[in-house]
């Protein structure tokens, strides 16, 4: 029996696009269950849109138009995701807001990765607000994506320690070694049909052996 | 030589201090710095006086009188606390607000514990709100108290999983055991003068081995 046909998946990404990266590793395990189909970029500098294309993806610029509102923006968007079949979209470093056009194209179905253990520190800068803060365990978030900023519902996340003398680069690195896992396990829990939403909580119907959280202790 | 005198503690507590057993049950060691010599409750019924009592430290009862404002309340509580020459003050599930009379008495020298990742879910029933707000990472902080409800500098925090199917007494639970870890670690640095207050940060002399964050993933 051939394995089932993976899941499309459109990113959306404003930088270098290490995320996008590790979602592309990924998939060198025969039976993942998703397929990135399309990059989508804002920026034409976009580290991620030349990965895009190093790994034989499609690679779309969209560049913001400040004269057009954000509906009209994301109305392109999401018919360049359909135009590529895109069932799941993850944000990756994506530095436009999104609107609900995008959200009720994809209900459900827009999964981001945040820098920070939310609800604590969203928006820009999770790293350094944390370390400003003071606290000692700081970490990632992969959440579906609501209307609010990083306020939506919350699939999985990972937890790094902050260690005395981190500035902003150290902490940043550690946290992005925990991002680079956690967004794969959550895309797959996602591609394989495990994630049930009620209210604002996320139900995953979780692989054996395997969990929500983790804990990533390494500098 | 002979090992210094202990520095002497007070906590206040309103209920049945399993946080206060956790510092008493450190004393158990020798060289241990602290020593708790007054336990002051609001109330009769605490099992934290009652604990106090059992291993002979002194138990004050100072019940909230409601026609009082909450000054003159802790201008009772520091003379009591001067009473038993106390240096360092301990929060231990003590329900009412300190004010400025308490926090100037002992600047920079009163701890509390919060069964959360502070800057998230401050104020009461900390674990519930983080189980209704959907989180996967949970846990407990200790830090120096100011003025405001749990927003004060942060000596350590432990983090632990929240995990499929728990209710708030389970995610409690498993929450109050990194409290009893955390609590003794924090006080011990304070008695050996080890914290640092700079703006919103603490720094810590850190004795070798040692972390300000841990991560207990056991039940």
């Amino acid at each position: 029996m051939s394995p089932p046909v993976p899941v499309s998946v459109g990113v959306l990404a404003s930088g270098g696009g290490s995320n996008l990266q590790a979602l592309l590793d990924a998939e060198a395990d025969p039976d993942w269950p998703a397929r990135i189909a399309v990059v989508v970029s804002n920026r034409a500098d976009a580290g991620a849109l030349e990965r895009a294309r190093r790994h034989g993806r499609a690679a779309v610029l969209l560049p913001r138009r400040k004269d057009q509102p954000r509906e009209v923006h994301d109305q392109a968007l999401v018919q360049a995701l359909r135009a590529h079949g895109v069932q799941w979209v993850c944000l990756a470093g994506y530095m436009l807001l999104v609107t609900p056009v995008l959200l009720q194209a994809f209900p459900d179905r827009v999964l981001n990765i945040h820098p920070a253990l939310l609800p604590a520190f969203p928006g820009l800068h999770g790293q350094a607000q944390a370390l400003h803060h003071g606290v000692r365990v700081a970490g990632a978030t992969v959440h579906l994506v609501d209307g609010g900023c990083d306020t939506g519902p919350i699939v999985c996340q990972g937890a790094v320690p902050v260690l005395p003398g981190d500035d902003e680069a150290a902490l940043s690195a550690r946290i992005l070694r925990v991002e680079h896992r956690l967004y794969p396990m959550a895309l797959r829990w996602a591609a394989e049909g495990r994630l049930r939403v009620e209210g604002r909580r996320v139900q995953v119907d979780l692989p054996a052996g395997e969990a929500t959280s983790l804990w990533d202790p390494a500098p």
